[in-house]
C-alpha cells in the first residue's frame, strides 16, 4: 500500500466509522496533534476512542492528498451540521502504518488592510 | 529542479527579498490564494508586488516539505515581531514553475470539553 493509499483509506474508514480498518491504519504509538488547540491523543487506543466519541455526523472529503516516500498531507473538508469547514493534516508514516497526525483547522477571518493594489477578494 | 526543491527556492528567495530569484519560480499566470480570508492574487507581476509590499520583517522557516510529480505543500514557521506564527501552502506546479499558491493562517484557539478522556493539553 503506497503512502497515499493509506490516507485515502484513513479517510475512507473515518467516514465509515469502520474501526477495525481504521485502527488497522495506525501504528501502536501514533500520536495526534491539534497544535492550534495545543491537544495531543497519544496512542492506538486513545485516538481510535478519540474517532469514536466525536460528536456530530460528520463526513470527511479530501481536497488533495500529496504524499512522498515518508511523509503526507491533505486539505479536507468536513461536513457537519451544514457547515463545510476546511481542514489539513500532515501525516507520517512508519512503514505501512501511520504514526503521528497534526490538524490543523483554520477559521475564516476579516483581512487586514493590504499594501499591495492586486489583492482581490473572491 | 525537483518540485521539492522548487518550495525550498520559495522560501530562500523570500526569505533574502531576492525578488527577481522568486519571480523565476513563478508562472506568468501564477494564482495565489488564501481561503480563510477570501482573498486571491492573480499574475506573478501581481503576485511579486505582493511580496514587495509586505510591510514588516518577516522571515519564514518551513517545518517540513512534502511534494510529488505535482503538487506540493509545507507547514512553515513565519517569524515577525517577536511573534512565530505557523502557517501552511499548499502548491502546484506547472513544469519546472509554481502555478498556484493556497495559503492557511490557522490561529490559536481554546479547546471545545472533549468527549474522549485521553486529549491532553501540551
Amino acid at each position: 500500500m503506497t503512502n497515499h493509499e493509506l490516507i485515502v483509506r484513513y479517510f475512507d474508514s473515518l467516514n465509515a466509522r469502520d474501526w477495525a480498518g481504521f485502527s488497522a491504519l495506525l501504528d501502536e504509538h501514533v500520536v495526534y496533534e491539534m497544535p492550534q488547540t495545543r491537544e495531543r491523543v497519544r496512542g492506538r487506543e486513545a485516538y481510535v476512542d478519540f474517532n469514536v466519541t466525536y460528536p456530530a455526523a460528520w463526513k470527511l472529503e479530501p481536497v488533495r492528498i500529496i504524499a512522498d516516500e515518508s511523509r503526507g498531507s491533505s486539505e479536507f473538508k468536513c461536513f457537519v451540521e451544514n457547515e463545510v469547514l476546511v481542514a489539513i493534516a500532515f501525516f507520517e508514516f512508519n512503514g505501512e502504518k501511520i504514526v503521528r497526525i497534526t490538524d490543523y483547522w483554520p477559521e475564516a477571518y476579516e483581512p487586514p488592510a493590504r499594501a499591495s493594489r492586486f489583492v482581490e477578494r473572491v
